[in-house]
């Protein structure tokens, strides 16, 4: 497999779930990609030798994912200068994803993370996907194919109501 | 002056003061930009021609700020393949911010947007530079260089209060 | 049929369960509709055709249903002067309903959208039918004759109540 | 003057302020409108009046604006079965205008209120003036001069901005 | 049965189940009560009959219970010179209950409501007892004991953790 | 001067701005009251002994009021049998006034405070007053007049606009 | 057993399944606990002789678990000069947690409370560790040891997928 | 003077005014301090460094203001086996100072910090105190000496209520 383009790491194993879609999305949309648990909390030297080398490993974004007080996107930025991805994880103790939200977004001037909806994971691999495409023409063009698909589904379901009624959706 | 590589754009002239240090990062760092005004509401075809001219006209990036029920980044974000990073304005008649921050943060899977802090232009800047610097080493290293200034900002007030006490910054 | 009088239109497919209400209750008071997907993020050319040609073709009202960063009620506000009625929309991901909320009912000066409550879908259909009974002393009558059905309904109660007691109702 | 086919009426004649922009937008669209004060919690029964009243005395829509615990457009929304559009107005001690915007905007099924933004009288207005333009040709086409002017202006900034740089602006 | 002083009212009988333990608590202090429905929507001309005649038909404080844009703790306060007592019902289509606490708690200044605790209706009918109580000396003492009721339950509590360890109420 | 019938109290003397409509209302009234400063952090045995003796000495009712992690009006309901009614006060390091707000309203089952709006003092000078009105027709047609004259007071609006235009109360 | 150096309390018997982790914690690290109810509203008199005693029987620290409109922690606080440790529970009635949470975290100036995250009792029993940990080496190193076991399993974790690929861990 | 037992840090020495009454506490209590700005995203390496010595220097616990995406206080407590307490710092950009809040409560299992109040330094300086206090019968004695004071100021406000009545203190 080629070298990675993008790091997706998330605090605790326990994200798997919520994270997985930014991997699938990469890997349909043939960006090659590596997955890793590193915990700003639990191991803090090891997240920033992550970050620290991210660069020279030839990664050119990291997504990371965190929940609650979630700091492990904002410390990675603070470690590289490579775009960072945050995806707020809705974990269980979350405040309905508030806390998750507020401690990704509302970094300080400096130091930017690029946030996502909450447990956004799916878009956070199609931002990075973005980031590669803008420079590379053959990421780009299955970008603008992803996106036709999107609309497609769409046209999918007019038709459908067109001719079956509203109704046939419920 | 180069072609530009990012297109900062605002939903109204007003905006300018809050997106201005988007424009001064960029420039401090030395990547090339272009600032106009594009509303969602009043202007929806303009929209549409300057997000579908985007990547044909060299951006690699596009910062879009908007208040209130903030449409311009998503809007735009689904008229292109390249990575857009929204920056939610604390306008006038906001709700605290909290219209700007989730109208731009929440998008449905699909249609990413990079959403920066509630005012959040510098750092919209700074992630432009970032993406352009993946691929740029000569970005890359100025990005580096800033990151270093920050730390010596600190460093001075360290000295400071280590030579003449607590009190004499208050 | 007759010729619509309101467009019901939603984000996507899956939305139906929540919009269908509003379907139903301008059925219940004989007020032509149509309802079909349209999505602001996944087909912008289709969403602006619709909106713009929805007063040529004899639509009085448009009734549009979007969760999340919900762009879809305040996109097509933009692109017609019809009156239209925005429902938020609790989807999935969404962070309590907020994000529907305030990104449908913030809307900035001179574009105007009539947000409905939370999954407000059937008072969607019943502000269509009042707009349409301002005009239209048919509609007007079935709008009076249901105001009134409320109020008996609330009668039945309070005789079952007084009759059988509280705890009957339990 | 022509009969009033909008009624504005706010709680208190503190809100006039915030509800003026309501009367002029109409003015200037050339929509008929009466201005007054009818409070749901000290005049309850001049409201039950003025909103029983308001459709036999030719009114299409009723604008009410009210903040804190605001009962008034909910309230005359079940008096009438004409439109009832809500303008949630941030009165000295709202808590941020939630409360004005929440006790608006969560109509139970059966009584819609078409809810503007926070202090969205303009929108109010414009709102009213979309209902009557569905059926009056020449509101609708002031409508459509409105909405060009308002892309105007953002053509104004363009210019301005291209001429004379973005910094002129500031 | 005695005549009732204290009004128990509802806007839906759906919300019987949230109000019933406030009849409960009168019943179990002796306080004589009447349970019905009144929708402020729904019914608002028997609204205005039951809030108007409450004082002369004896009743000392009225208890009103309900959700999303809840009106009728409000309107009934307005209505009356009784205290009014008023219960936030979290109902089905509420945004997590905040609606109904702050379209029932934010009164504006002459127009007092005493509310209660989201689904708090236990406590709505102690306030009416403990308002009954302050002038009748055998309420009061049936308080008294309700108030030692709740220590002893404490009391229990700590004796069983003390004699069989924390780990035995898991 | 008579014996109080109403006790008003506060945790800090920085209070008193807020509180004073409660004491110039129940004034207005001719309700007699007392005010002081009881904190439930700084003076709690000073709190215990003047919830235990209100009622003894002759108190109808407590009005407590309160900011930021507000304890007053509910430890004083848990002393006491008397109607407890809380102001949240919306302090200097209060956010936003939520935190004065949940703290008194949030009740457990068992011990009830009636809460007003936030900084509602008047309201609460009114609450305790229509608690002593249920008693006492003298208090009762005093609130009659009162409100009566909240009904003239918005007549004289009317009248203002209807005789000089709605621009002339701007 | 030893001498207790912690006291965790909580307002009801039924927080026992949230607050039992800060036991559990302190038993792991061999820090000697108490564990028993005190309710500020139920038992008022007895947390008054709770927190006054504690610092004479040797306790070093409490640990007070409440939600809703939670004073225990608060009231505790402003009877000892013990370090006291907040655990917002999330009771059933509780909005979300937010009531919980602000009327333990937003204490006034002089009387301090350690806010622990919502149902973090967990980390209630860390801190109070940690506090005795700063002046036993004991106890320090036993937190040592259990820091180096978070680290330890998150290790593993990182083995785990890079043996067997991160879908092995959905 | 002696070795400090309390750091107190911050992410910028513009937080110094917000911070400085942590430092004032502790003159006024008699416990040596240490104050210097440490930033989580500018000094990433200076932190770890901070963290790590701070138990060898002999501190006993450590003050971390931060606003924002708040990250100090919680990335030291990963870093420390000390008790960290937290102030959350309502910052220029915050939103209303949720995020300083949230980011620092909602810290994860095995972490823990003891969050204060918004902009909560005294009290900051209070719980250190009050740590070192536990240990310390000296610094207990000036803790129960400063509850007192806290007393007498309350009851000086009431003998001048008394004497000069409430509007005295308007």
């Amino acid at each position: 497999m080629s070298t990675p383009l993008v790091g997706i790491i998330m605090g605790s194993q326990s994200d798997m779930g919520v994270m997985a879609p930014a991997a699938e999305m990469l890997e349909q949309l043939g960006v090659p990609f590596e997955v890793t648990v590193v915990s700003a909390h639990r191991t803090p030297v090891r997240m920033v030798e992550y970050a620290q080398s991210a660069a020279k490993r030839g990664l050119k974004a990291i997504i990371a994912g965190a929940g609650g007080a979630a700091h492990l996107p904002g410390m990675v930025a603070s470690l590289t200068t490579l775009p960072v991805i945050g995806v707020p994880v809705k974990s269980r103790n979350s405040i309905d994803g508030w806390d998750s939200v507020l401690s990704i977004l509302q970094m300080p001037g400096g130091i930017p993370v690029a946030t996502m909806a909450l447990d956004g994971a799916q878009n956070a691999g199609l931002m990075a996907a973005r980031i590669v495409g803008a420079f590379s023409p053959e990421v780009s063009e299955k970008l603008e194919a992803y996106q036709e698909s999107l609309e497609t589904k769409v046209m999918d379901s007019v038709k459908n109501i067109e001719e079956n009624g509203y109704k046939s959706v419920l």
